[in-house]
């Protein structure tokens, strides 16, 4: 079977003459005589000319939407549109038939709503296979742009007994029997009986034990699966996503934007350098989605000139104090369009509030750093204004954060006394402290939200759409 | 801080007479006067030499093992034995104190068991350096080789509703306050009230999902967390490991077979050209430790020997049934030395029995084919001798079985008649099935431990030194 060529290095073949072997799945069969076929290595079919005269009609007839067949004839120059080269078959094999009454997938357009229902059939249309080649390069870039930087790829647990961030609600992890675990002498539930001996959960974040990687490693970085049992049906929450989180020795919070800045530049640049043909598909699909809105609520810009501008130009640096100052101070604040009007220093920034300052004021990605420390995690630096933490948060036009991060706080006493007025159990974390006890030095981390850039990258608006198998309230399934 | 240079680019340095920034621990401080200093992104110390008779004597005592320090000096050829460069310092700085009558990790040798109870400080270790930055480079090669191969990496789902391969217990998943979960009626676990609707556990592999994928994308792989809840208290399992998956449809057992060793020599090949350094540490390292067997249970070669070992030779393939033969006439079993004496046709293979295969009969890595179906899965393929199916193992040397795969049974039919014998339920499949009713074709794929790779290119004897955190029974501290 070696001599099987992928649909992507035929297209791209000139040496025509010559016989090939190509397999695949038929898009559509048209006049008895052009199959589209295409093999997931490119968005392009292979037009397979059929000589449908001297072609078994019964063989024609398997020939449908979904089918799997291998083909062998000659590579020829095309002479229709759209295509250089096309195969004129000898040689027609039908590997898997595809009922056409039964196959889910028909030749038309199908919702996404729809296509999510059968997301084991998905990857078959133009849309979903686009989207997960862009979403495997997107993958590969963000570990080609840490290798070539000398950091450590760390695979942190994914089963643990800490919630130390108490960032969201964990899912329990347990091997008991659920309807019947054993209990202790005055009725609790006896964790110590439990496969790891205490009560676990899924982990919500890799980052405190990427700390202790970055302790020794200088740079690390991990890229997996977190969770967060929060009941969120919205198009920008999962309850299984993936993550990555570098953490680097020596580095403050500019060395921490600078890189944040430079990564996400890399792995988009190696998306549109990779994917051109993917993207402009996807381009192509989003301006048609927007003809269906109001003008209005149409983007300025194409899916491609967001990308291509996001490379072109820095992200607008500033602090949380002077965000608040230009919400204030904005239109829809004082014309009373915002949802949460902005009134005083201290409050969290809404999805509107950073929507604005990145598709209006700015018109361009932001990181702000500095914020209240009431508002962020117990481990983010504090500077020495007494109220504020050195955090940065990254946000993207039509996604809002899209990173958010930190310098840590590398200084025992002033960790310990904030884990205290949050009420964070020192003794579960006497690790993490450990790596402050000794040889703590300035150090700093952010964490990408791998499904959120896949959702910018790919200009889709629903984040179930741009992971295989989505994980969300009440769903499963596959 | 920029101007920091790590200490594996500052090794590799000719420009002497240069002033030049170097940040990391101290791991030894001799005669006040010579720092072995690391940073993590290379096994070996750069030596800082200090003028001891002209600092500060408060500053040289905080000159500790473990001390985060940074130091500015000048460049200079080393006279010393075992660096070309060293640093002349001008001026040292702590950034982190480690007291020496505290700090756990002192500088003599401590066993793998304590590390172990101080996972977050191991990686300070000269051993656990290495072995993480070899873990890393696996890893990354893993993908390069898949990604130049135009396989598409994918996200198979973590929390799933199936262990469609019943392959072994599976850790609940549930967000129910577990001491008071909701019931029915009927006094059953009501799981409809559960965070997904159904009762979820995790996953034991991403194959099924994955075939989804290359039955539309033709290649593709995964690299994702996986679970046993085996109660195995042994130095080759864990309860959470990461695993690779390759699905190639279009592809047969040979075709699978071939793609396989192919990764395996890859990926150790490129840890060799990577990782010198730290295979040569871990090299002596185990050289050291394999001293204080008896002579008969030496490795014959050495660490570096048996990594070149294997990208020189062919694997040595043959069937189950030629393996069967080969055991039961092999001395061992004659002898009746074989705890699991090797009778008939049809029982697995012992660990003793794979690594006889390996490790005295062919000397080099076995593919071993065909095994009966009924000590197989119910996806593989079926022979048309109606015992046997395509599966194929690769046993490796010390470690045994470090992949396992089959051409997958593309045939409905077939499909669900073994499922049906083996009483597994189609209707929670029917995802799977459907790949066998709309295009099915001929396609394979495998599965490789990762953590079992890093054992034998790190020549560690214990799973749980090769995976930052590792996960057992009565263990999920960090």
């Amino acid at each position: 079977m070696s001599q099987r060529i992928k649909i992507k290095a035929l297209l791209a073949s000139t040496e025509t003459g010559k016989d090939v072997t190509v397999k695949g799945w038929v898009r559509t069969f048209r006049n008895n005589q052009f199959i589209a076929l295409n093999d997931g290595s490119t968005n392009s079919n292979i037009q397979i000319v059929v000589d449908f005269e001297n072609t078994d009609a019964a063989l024609l007839k398997r020939i449908t939407t979904g089918a799997a067949i291998s083909v062998v004839g000659e590579l020829v120059q095309s002479l229709g549109k759209g295509q250089t080269v096309e195969v004129k078959a000898k040689e027609i094999k039908i590997l898997g038939d595809s009922d056409p009454e039964k196959y889910p997938l028909q030749p038309k357009k199908h919702s996404l709503e729809f296509l999510r229902e059968i997301a084991h059939l998905r990857f078959r249309t133009n849309t979903f296979g686009a989207i997960f080649r862009v979403r495997n390069s997107l993958a590969f870039a963000v570990h080609q742009f840490f290798q070539e930087r000398g950091f450590v790829y760390l695979h942190t647990p994914i089963i643990t007994a800490s919630d130390a961030e108490g960032a969201g609600e964990t899912f329990h992890v347990t091997n008991f029997d659920i309807a019947n675990p054993p209990k202790t002498d005055t009725g609790e539930i006896d964790y110590k009986q439990d496969f790891f001996g205490r009560a676990t959960n899924l982990t919500v974040s890799g980052q405190l034990e990427g700390e202790l990687g970055a302790m020794a490693l200088s740079d690390i970085y991990t890229f997996g699966p977190t969770f967060r049992a929060e009941n969120s049906n919205t198009t920008r929450h999962l309850a299984e996503f993936w993550m990555i989180e570098p953490e680097m020795a020596f580095y403050d919070i500019v060395d921490n934007m600078d890189l944040a800045e430079a990564m996400l530049k890399y792995v988009i640049k190696y998306a549109l350098d990779n994917n051109k043909e993917d993207i402009e598909f996807l381009t192509q699909r989003l301006t048609e989605e927007e003809k269906q809105k109001p003008q209005n609520e149409r983007s300025e810009m194409s899916l491609l000139e967001k990308l291509q501008f996001c490379l072109d130009n820095d992200f607008e640096r500033l602090t949380y104090t002077e965000a608040i100052e230009i919400l204030r101070e904005s239109t829809p604040n004082k014309k009373k369009k915002f949802q949460y009007q902005v009134e005083g220093w201290g409050t969290d920034l809404q999805s509107e509030h950073e929507r604005y300052l990145v598709e209006k004021h700015f018109k361009k990605p932001v990181i702000l750093t500095n914020y209240p420390k009431e508002i962020k995690s117990f481990y983010m630096r504090q500077n020495d204004d007494g109220k504020t933490v050195a955090a940065m948060d990254i946000l993207f036009p039509g996604i809002g954060e899209i990173i958010g991060g930190s310098q840590r706080e590398e200084r025992l006493d002033k960790l310990e006394q904030r884990m205290d007025e949050i009420g964070i159990p020192k003794d579960e974390l006497w690790w993490y402290l450990d790596t402050r006890r000794f040889g703590a030095c300035p150090h700093a981390g952010f964490g990408l939200g791998f499904e959120r850039l896949v959702l910018f990258v790919t200009g889709m608006g629903n984040i179930r759409d741009v992971i295989p198998f989505p994980r969300f309230p009440k769903n499963a399934e596959f």
